[in-house]
C-alpha cells in the first residue's frame, strides 16, 4: 500500500520481489484496464498476458469492459479479450493503466490479491478511500510515460523473454500515450524501452499504419462532422460531437480517440477541447494543452483525472451549457 | 572514395581518423545540405556547425540555396544560415544530406577537400561520375535513417559535448525523416540516439509542436468542411471543396495541401481523390493509391501528370460531372 504517488515514483524503481513472488505463485490471473480502452490500457494488458504465458502461467484472462476500437483489432492476441469476467475468483487481478476498480468498469470482480499498475495521478478522494490499502502491491509511476514502459519493467524483472508479439502491444502502449513520441512525457527512457522493443520485433510502420493510418470509414466521417463544429477564442479552440452524428455515422465513441488533437493543431491555439455527446444531457469533455495550462487543474475541478498536458472529465447539461462550464473555467485557469 | 553504398555502410560504423584529422586540422568550414532543404538536411547542418564551434573552430558557415521553410524556423541556430556561399575558398566543405555539388545548388563552390555525409542510395550515373573519388572523405549510409544519426556519431566520434542545442538541431533532423518515428526506417539505432538527444536536452514536445501542430485554423476549418463531404464506394474514397466552403472559411488552395491524406487513411482505401474548386466549372483533382492501383495513368488520360503512387488533373464540369468523371477512370483502371 502505497498512496503518495510521488514515493511510488521511486518504489517504482525497482520491481518488489514481493510482486515477482505472487505472480510466481499465482495460477490464474485476470488482467484488465479502463473503461473506453486505448492503446496504453490494451496493449499493456495483452502484453503482459503474453508474458506470463511464457513463463507457464495457463489460465490468463484478459478483460475489458467496452470492446476494443477497430484500431488496435491488429494488436497481437487481440482477439482473447473477454468482456466478462470469469465466474471464479482468480488468483491475481491486475488493474492496468487506472487504479480504482470503478475505473475498470468491474466493481464486483473476485480475486484473492489486486495489484495496481499505473501511470495516472491517484485522486485524493481515491486514496482516502481505503481501496489501495486492501492491495497487494500498488505501483503508480507517474513518471512514466506509458503503463507499457512498467509492463516492460515488469517482464525483464521477471527475466520473461519480450518477443515480437509482447513487443508490438507494448510498442502500441508507448506511441499511444507519447502521441507517437511526440509529446513531453516522451522521455530518455521511453525511447530508449522503445529502441529495445523494435530490436526485440515491434515494426514502427506496421503498427503505426494500423493506428494511425487505418481509420474507420464512418471515423473518418465522425471527423469530419466533429470538425466542422471547430471554433477557437484567443488560444482556445474546440470541436464537438453531438448524438445526432453519431447516430448520422454509426460511429461510437471508441471512434473519436484522437479527435481532440485536430483543434490542438490549430497555430497560435493553446488549450484544445473536444465535447463528445456521453448519454442524455451529459458530454465527456478532452483537454489538451500545448504546455503553458495544466489542464488536469480543470479536469479535476469537475470530478476527473489525467495528466498536465491531456486530461478528461464529464459534465452534466446541455452541449451549449458543457461548453460554456469548460471555456470558463480554462478562462480562469489561463489568468493563473 | 567509396562508391559502393555498401561497403560504406560497414565503413560508416567508424568515423575515419583521417576525417577525424582534416576536421582538426581544419579552421574554415561550410556545410551545406540539398535545395528545398527538409529537417534532416537544415538539422544536420546546423547541429554539425554548432558542434564545430564547441571545439573552437570560428569560420563555420551553414548553407543552403533556398530559405528555410517556416516550419523549420525555430530550429536552434537557424537565423545563422546564408544563402550564398562566402567568396574564399573554405579549407572544408560539408555537403549533407546529398551527395553531389548539383544538388545542393552550388556547383561551383571553392573548397580545398570536400566531405560528404550522406544516407541517401548513391545514383549509378553519379557514382560513374568521378566526383565522388575526388571527395577527401565520402559516407554514405544507406542503413542510416537520417543523416541526424551520421552527425551525431562524427561528433561522438570528436568527443563533442551534445548539449541541448545540437541535440535539438538533430532530434528534428531524425524525428522529420523517420515520420515521427513511424516509417519502416525506425531503427533502435535511431531511437536510442534519439533517447540521448533528449537526455542531451532536445525537446519533443516543443520540436514536434513546431514540424507538427502549427495549422492555420482557416485550414483545419476548411478540413472539416471538406472531410465532412467523405463518400466512399468500394476501395476508393473522395472528398470535395467547393468555392463556397473557400469563400465561408477565407482558406487558400496552398492551405489544402494534405487534405488528399485523410480520404487515404479511410480502413481498407486503396485510390484516394480531393477535389478541390479551381475556377468556374473546373475542379483540381488530386488521386493518391496506396500500391495497386497507378493513379498516374488516370491523371493523365485527363492531361494531369504526377507519379504511380500521388498525381494530379484539372477537369471542367459541375463537381457532380467531375467526380462521375474521375470515379469513372478509377472503375476502368481498377478492372485492368
Amino acid at each position: 500500500m502505497i498512496s503518495n504517488p510521488e514515493r511510488q515514483f521511486k518504489a517504482m524503481m525497482k520491481i518488489s520481489s514481493k510482486l515477482i513472488r505472487l505472480i510466481k505463485q499465482s495460477n490464474s490471473f485476470v488482467i484488465t484496464g479502463h473503461i473506453n480502452p486505448d492503446g496504453d490500457s490494451v496493449g499493456s494488458c495483452l502484453g503482459l498476458a503474453l508474458g506470463l504465458k511464457k513463463i507457464g502461467k495457463k489460465d490468463v484472462t484478459v478483460l475489458t469492459k467496452d470492446p476494443l476500437p477497430e484500431s488496435l483489432e491488429f494488436l497481437p492476441s487481440a482477439k482473447t479479450v473477454k468482456h466478462s469476467p470469469p465466474k471464479k475468483e482468480c488468483d491475481l487481478l491486475f488493474i492496468l493503466d487506472c487504479n480504482t476498480l470503478d475505473r475498470t468498469g468491474f466493481e464486483s470482480i473476485s480475486a484473492k490479491n489486486i495489484i495496481v499498475l499505473d501511470h495516472h495521478v491517484l485522486p485524493a478522494s481515491t486514496a482516502r478511500s481505503g481501496f489501495h490499502r486492501s492491495l497487494a502491491e500498488c505501483i503508480i509511476d507517474t513518471g512514466s510515460a506509458a503503463t507499457g514502459m512498467i509492463v516492460y519493467k515488469l517482464l525483464k524483472a521477471l527475466k520473461i523473454d519480450i518477443e515480437k508479439n509482447i513487443a508490438a502491444n507494448l510498442y502500441a502502449a508507448i506511441i499511444v500515450d507519447t502521441g507517437g513520441f511526440r509529446y513531453s512525457n516522451s522521455s530518455p527512457e521511453a525511447l530508449r524501452i522503445a529502441s529495445h522493443l523494435v530490436e526485440a520485433g515491434a515494426k514502427p510502420w506496421s503498427i503505426s499504419k494500423e493506428i494511425y493510418e487505418n481509420k474507420p470509414y464512418r471515423s473518418m466521417k465522425l471527423l469530419g462532422l466533429s470538425l466542422a463544429t471547430l471554433e477557437r477564442k484567443n488560444s482556445v479552440a474546440w470541436i464537438s460531437t453531438t448524438d445526432s452524428m453519431f447516430k448520422k455515422t454509426g460511429a461510437t465513441p471508441g471512434n473519436c480517440e484522437d479527435f481532440v488533437d485536430f483543434p490542438r493543431k490549430v497555430k497560435g491555439v493553446e488549450v484544445a477541447v473536444f465535447f463528445r455527446y456521453n448519454g442524455t444531457n451529459a458530454y465527456k469533455v478532452s483537454l489538451r494543452s500545448k504546455g503553458k495550462i495544466n489542464v488536469q487543474k480543470i479536469a479535476k475541478s469537475f470530478d476527473g483525472g489525467g495528466h498536465a498536458p491531456a486530461a478528461g472529465c464529464r459534465v452534466t447539461g446541455s452541449l451549449k451549457e458543457v461548453q460554456d462550464k469548460i471555456l470558463k473555467a480554462i478562462k480562469k485557469e489561463m489568468k493563473k
